[in-house]
């Protein structure tokens, strides 16, 4: 299982407009085979920043399944001119038994 | 709920050594109230890089609860000297049904 971590910084004041895009664009991410689940949440200090969390069975399942899709095209049209700066994107690997 | 994520980059050549660490080091934070769940993942990209996701019940008890113990000194004797630079903690709640 591989973790995409995400960390979004938001344009001042679009805030309600990503949340509501995001709702729409998360079908599209959802239906790339090896998706597991994803979670996205507001941070508390920075008010315009939030995570998205993504479980992948595999790497390839996000870096070649998910970003040579369709369905990453209308995401990226949805949600990429929210974020200011763009975002760098890292993949993590749970250490078991920690 | 809330999310404390802490990305830990550890000093070069020490990431065994710190993996070692933090098992010693995670029933302490396990053992405060209103602590839920951790889970410390490796990056894929960055190889002396670290995610600690942590599940508190509130954000004090993270903040007070957890900074203010006789635990959160056993801690820190642990595990801070491994880092470089020091880690900046956010916190995250969640955007229900997103």
């Amino acid at each position: 299982m591989i973790l995409e971590v995400a960390i979004l910084d938001v344009r001042a004041g679009e805030a309600t407009s990503f949340e509501a895009a995001f709702k729409i664009a998360a079908p599209f991410i959802a239906s790339i085979p090896g998706y597991v689940s994803h979670d996205l949440q507001k941070c508390l200090e920075q008010p315009h920043r939030y995570i998205l969390l993504v479980q992948w069975q595999t790497l390839e399942a996000h870096t070649i399944g998910f970003r040579q899709s369709a369905q990453y095209q209308e995401w990226k049209k949805l949600l990429h001119h929210f974020y200011d700066p763009f975002p760098s994107v890292e993949h993590y690997v749970p250490l078991t038994s920690y």
